[in-house]
């Protein structure tokens, strides 16, 4: 079952081998297997992720020749055997997020935990993903994205906005409680900030810079501390809470190692760290007696389920997250890959199929 | 309201100065203040926090001259203006734990988090403990110690049983399930392996020695990992699950630094590794990356609350916990000490005051 | 300690038998004992468990004579023995609530369920209230009003609105998810419509009548059911779900008993119906094959705990809960009662002390 | 992929119309579609479902022709397409659940809520059971059955037992908490009695005769409440447990409807009821003002989704939980369903297939 005009070949972005290029070329359409869906990709976010991707940096190797993305946003048009309307429909819009395909067989897919899958495949990393035209994906694991939302909006959404709003719904944070968000002013912290608000927190925004400060204060943040200003983290951190015991929950969402050893001294007693961002190398550090006699909790978060996925969604389709973003054409993805590694990205970057409108 | 006979002079071990010594003398008897009890100890754990007391070796001061003990088993002899017998009977046996009293007012004991007042009486540390004859604690905070439970056998388990138990409750581990048990042969470890079994557990014991584990064997644990002999902890411990996937939770009860920075490792994906123990400076250490993968969490645990304490003592008036105890005259508490200085201790000293029989 | 000018004799509104009538007349100031505080109150809501308490409604009998109230607003003036600063100040702004005092010793109090005591003091039933311009309360159990609220406007909050949200906390809904609420135009349903909105719900009300459509949708419903035009009120609930399964859990505010046997088969599958309201004689009805196989929950629940009552407070004090209420003196009450009688009652009646301004 | 030899023709038990007879007769073998497993039946254990289903008793109606039967355990022996070694492998001994089928695609599905998935297959009903000797079933749901474990013994555990556990959990009931089982003496109900015991629970044994209450003794019940004999079953209950307020949960396994309406009665303050047992047209019903001072929690449970089903027959393989059974060959089927409609049966019957040995 499959829309009439699926082409045979298509544009897409391949790397050949570790380390790069990439690479703007015609390759073949994929037809879907049991299960699957093939999605025609209008949009798709790019994500460090795809950088890291590129360039080796992970210990899990990447399928190779490989088409990355991981953020993609497009409209079914082929469905393989065995997939249902219960999966996902012919014309319908959906999303292809970092897990596109999981077992739903072992034991944490049977609670629901598929990111935790024994057997996972990962979009633009372990099989082809969202930087072609037309990109395979498991039918039930595709997102649905629901009516009226706009596909290039929605694409950073589809990584970056699902993680952040499972980290929140990891904390356990009950709405009127106060979460800290440290790189509160980063990519996922501006979508952090924003769930938050909508779940009913206080946000206690922490990154350096004015422009983050003011971003910040724009988005509802209670207070913003600037961790290169504060000459006692801890302190301040508590002192932006009314009753200065510390925020209920703090959300690591950094790009270096120094709030994640920091981040159980000035949480709240009973309180959760969430670990979401992943700095290289880094470890997670806490002091064995003080976080004992606070019972503090340290949670690590990675993406969201299908559940939460859909979630996430929905609150974006409320109109209650917006992500700010700028569209290239596919064909430069290399300019925005050069940028990333040059740290001068502020925002989410968007690609744009060659058919998309 | 008051037994009839209470004297004014009583025997006790007292410290008055940092750094010891202990010295066994006559003091007066105090008298119970308002929402206060007295309770004629018959038997005191020692517990290795006493020593530390003695030493200095924590942050937070001691009181001075202090009188320690923290796991004081007797029978309550008088009650202070306010107490009433929704609270404690006279001629009810009582234990006095280490939290001698809190605020009941503040967030935390609103939450039923107790031990985490923000202004709590600590017993043998900052108000006199369980190493007199007649020691003051509150009312609201004493144990309520089954009727037909032995007062020299139950000392110990008013802070190693409770806080172990404790422990297992905050993993979140349900019956059928696995915990690791780091430290097993200790005398925390005894309790938890213990204290795991009578909730349905199935116990991986880790420690050192034959001797420990012939008898982590014979308290029904599925597999004993001596730390000394493997080569690969990480894969020990997962080999002894049943599908090889680790345990659902790690309970650190070691007094040494390494487990704390191993656990997140061989702990299964999504599952929970309780920080318990207090070794001297050590620092919890998880990789960030892994961690994140697998959503690890870590949950430091500190002593029970009331409710907490009356159900770990439930546990053991049903006879499904056996502490192996020594018991000494209160005036030979400075050889327990020492025998604890120089690591001489298998299992638990008791002392018994000279009015028990 | 007290403040200076506290004087013997005070005016108040006395009931002497069951059925009334209720007596304006002076009365001495009681002193307050160990534990307890004496508050001076400016202002008191009327809710209708006052009039059942004059007519002798419900099974447990009431202290005669008896001064009636409990949504007190007042200042603390003076403070019983062992009543710390830690429970409450002298000059602080408090209120007193339904549950006037508990043992904080059994073993629900211990869990923080202070409603649940097994020796409970209710204000305005087994206790004297908050119709009096100096009413005792427990030190412990006061509400702490926070900075810069008016007692007037917060009085009605400290039963109708803690117990509304205490019900939506005990639903378990998670922001963005969907709430009915049967009885949203009334008093509770008015407040929990706000409450709601606060926790990041989406909220469907039911109700009947213009009025009560026009003020629901103006508080943000997303949908208003006239149950009285409604010929399937199953199929118009299902239906004002986006996916018309239901909404995830349903409030029953409701005074009478119908709603009380419908909610479990509009709820959603997974989905709970708090039960709040009391209806005289009324009971709780599911079909029990229809329940099973929806999994479906009931929870009944009853006043806010002191941790619940601060939150409350503290939604108020951030601005986002309005609660319409008219003003008389005290020594209306009478007119009040026979208003609320006739059921002519629109929003909450709040009585003023003689001495506030 | 599949066995070498699958016959074409095999035994069968079948219902051509509602109400019967049940025939017994030779059927065709069908082949797995994709995502489905044929499973070489050994032994079924025999349900009062599959009389219901018989006699169309239940509002939805079944398939026709149809094969009964819901607690087949068997051998894999073909896949159909997609099915892969992580869902189930061709040899490996599988149990045929009520569930047969869900779509994993629903939003209940997503959240491990198999048995609410919108569009569920179930075995015996409204597909073809597990009352022949070759049965389809959906390889991903299939129960795996843990290695040596006998397969006509676990028979009435894949239903039975599983149901019981899940209810089990649902009540959250605690180890050292505990349970009253009403029906403690039949098919479910003996099985939760050791459920519980091995989860750590206290049971209080509720159902009548001196039979079942030898029964109940010997399987550990620390109270049997005869309910024929009991002039007071709400006092009765509550005298059960050791402070008197009543049981943390009550499990209803009982086939009549009374206890679904007294149990919210005896129940502890914040406890549990759970729902299970289905007596025809039968009604929960709870007095309101009651249940809302104890905060009385009413939920239903259905039959476990994967996990818990697991979970189950892992107690069982640990040799916890004993099902007494009779066996009798498939053909003599009719003759069970004649002494279930007599009410004759004590234990469960399991029919075995023609060429089990």
């Amino acid at each position: 079952m499959s829309s009439p005009n699926i082409p045979t070949e298509q544009w897409a972005q391949v790397i050949e081998k570790v380390g790069g290029p990439v690479e703007y070329k015609k390759i073949p359409v994929a037809k879907p297997g049991p299960g699957e869906c093939l999605v025609n990709i209008k949009y798709s976010g790019v994500c460090h992720t795809d950088l890291h991707a590129v360039n080796g940096d992970w210990p899990i190797p990447t399928k190779l020749p490989l088409v990355g993305g991981h953020e993609g946003a497009g409209i079914v048009v082929a469905r393989g055997e065995g997939v249902t309307d219960a999966d996902v429909k012919i014309g319908e819009a959906v999303g292809v997020k970092w897990l596109n395909d999981s077992c739903l067989s072992c034991t944490f897919c049977q609670q629901a935990d598929e990111p935790l899958c024994l057997t996972p495949k990962l979009s633009g990393y372990t099989v082809d993903g969202s930087f072609q035209q037309y990109c395979i994906a498991s039918a039930k694991h595709v997102a649905h994205i629901p009516e009226g939302v706009p596909l290039d909006e929605v694409a950073p959404v589809l990584c970056a906005g699902i993680t952040v709003y499972k980290g929140l719904k990891e904390s356990g944070a009950r709405p009127g409680q106060t979460v800290a968000i440290v790189g509160a002013g980063g990519g996922l912290g501006s979508l952090a900030q924003q769930y938050a608000k909508a779940m009913g927190l206080n946000v206690i925004a922490i990154d350096s810079g004015d422009e983050k400060k003011a971003m910040s204060e724009k988005m509802g943040a209670s207070a913003f501390i600037d961790f290169a200003k504060s000459s006692d983290i801890t302190k301040d951190v508590r002192a932006a809470t009314k009753d200065g015991l510390g925020p209920h929950a703090v959300l690591l969402v950094a790009v270096n190692e120094k709030p994640f050893q920091q981040a159980a001294e000035y949480v709240r007693p009973r309180g959760t760290v969430i670990v979401i961002g992943l700095p290289a190398n880094a470890y997670i550090r806490a002091p064995v007696f003080e976080s004992v006699l606070k019972m503090v909790r340290i949670q690590a978060s990675y993406v969201g389920n299908r559940q939460d996925s859909q979630e996430a969604l929905d609150f974006f389709a409320r109109g209650l997250i917006h992500a700010p973003f700028k569209t290239v054409d596919l064909k430069e993805l290399p300019m925005v890959y050069d940028m990333m590694h040059k740290g001068q990205i502020a925002g989410r970057y968007v690609v744009k199929m060659p058919d998309a409108e």
